[in-house]
């Protein structure tokens, strides 16, 4: 009998060494269980990161704006969040809400349905670029970005390529508009976008001269309001930034990818 | 020693209660540690609440539309997030930002600036009406809800009471505008609004028969454009539903309000 009260000791000794490691440990040790924090933990995360989430939560939802870097309490949050699982099930839900509303439209079959889709961290994605700065908690910096991007190497954003895919085959003229630099980054990115799979595409828009000192929203504006003056009716819009989506011209209906690690004007 | 020994293994046997006890254990409990789930677990919150975080977050930036009610699979989910403490951080982080903004405006002084608030779950709370709709997961009924709004016991929101003392004590007019119908709600708002604390407002807008089959977006629309004619400057506008926040004469800028119970029109 003692052995096997030794035993039964031994494994809630065990159970607790695996509580020590696991994470979650690290909750419990800044927030002891009755505080409220833990409250909050217990409903949307370990206790230490509820303020990152009511950060990303007000990001997404256009409140917080202008921001230049993420939050330093935030960085590990961030990092978490994009490559722990979390960013690829938010974007997945969006991608399923695109699909559905996608469903709904009737083609009239004159081939003048437009869609348009932003490139960086839409299409494809830049987050092995920013975990080299912390996650956007180091500030933009174009020269370095420019390098990065000239490699060509952006993996497609599965759920993205997904709907770009079926927008081909329902027959949407798929607009693809960047702020990417036309005379720097053309065709590195036109190969890109072509590896990653996505081709067929009516046409890649970026930025050259005329669009100097156009802010975002008045670049895509004055872009999307060309294709609307060709004819084309801009059906959906998807992008990761509120400044894709916003302006003139916006299309029927907007979507806004998740993107904690920068905000473009 | 023995005794020491003793009572060491007393603690880990009182800290494993402890465990047991925590809801954090009924996470591990449905998704063993090495599970993905879980990972996004760490992450995020509660590995089976991650589909429902990605909902919240779809309906926050307006990708989620039109949705009738909550998810069932959400209603614990909804729940914990508007009783545990979430839903106040991320309405206190936006208040925050709010303030942030109100800060950096310069008042003319000529009496004209005006805010625009709206008042359901907004300035006051229908948590404790929504806990009986099983937190949005069973849909609007208006009768009862007009019950419930007649007992004229909606708390304030304190985030939200907090912003609404700054602007009226910064000087701009503050609008209040409601789809509460005037006739049967009008008297008992003002009561409820009153004993919470929201005095000194220049005007509460209620809907009147002549914006009857109007939805959310027009009556808003139409009601604001009132205000501009009347030669104010709406310098913000602050409610929790989209169509508050959308159509003409919006604001210099706008402002979201976490709601996961429902959706207006």
């Amino acid at each position: 009998m003692f052995k096997k009260m030794l035993h039964q000791i031994r494994g809630l000794l065990l159970s607790s060494i695996s509580f020590a490691v696991s994470p979650k440990l690290v909750t419990y040790a800044r927030n002891p269980p009755n505080s409220s924090t833990l409250e909050v933990g217990d409903s949307e995360g370990n206790g230490y990161d509820s303020h990152c989430l009511s950060w990303r939560l007000a990001v997404e939802a256009n409140n917080v704006r202008g921001w230049r870097t993420v939050p330093a309490r935030c960085q590990q949050y961030v990092e978490r969040y994009m490559t722990g699982g979390q960013y690829e099930r938010d974007t997945e839900l969006v991608v399923d809400e695109i699909l559905s509303y996608v469903d709904r439209i009737v083609l009239p079959g004159d081939g003048m349905d437009a869609w348009v889709l932003d490139v960086d961290d839409t299409c494809i994605s830049n987050v092995t670029y920013y975990k080299g700065k912390r996650y956007g908690c180091d500030p933009f910096e174009g020269a370095g970005f420019r390098a990065w991007a000239g490699k060509g190497e952006c993996p497609a954003i599965p759920g993205v390529l997904r709907l770009y895919k079926k927008l081909i085959g329902c027959g949407f003229k798929v607009i693809l508009i960047t702020g990417r630099d036309k005379e720097r980054l053309g065709q590195v990115t036109i190969l890109n976008l072509h590896d990653q799979g996505f081709s067929g595409y009516q046409q890649l828009i970026m930025r050259t001269p005329e669009h100097k000192g156009q802010n975002a929203v008045a670049y895509k504006s004055n872009v999307r309001r060309q294709i609307v003056e060709g004819g084309y009716r801009i059906r959906g819009n998807v992008g990761d930034q509120w400044s894709d989506l916003q302006g003139e011209h916006v299309g029927d209906r907007t979507f806004k990818i998740p993107n904690p690690m920068y905000y473009v004007s």
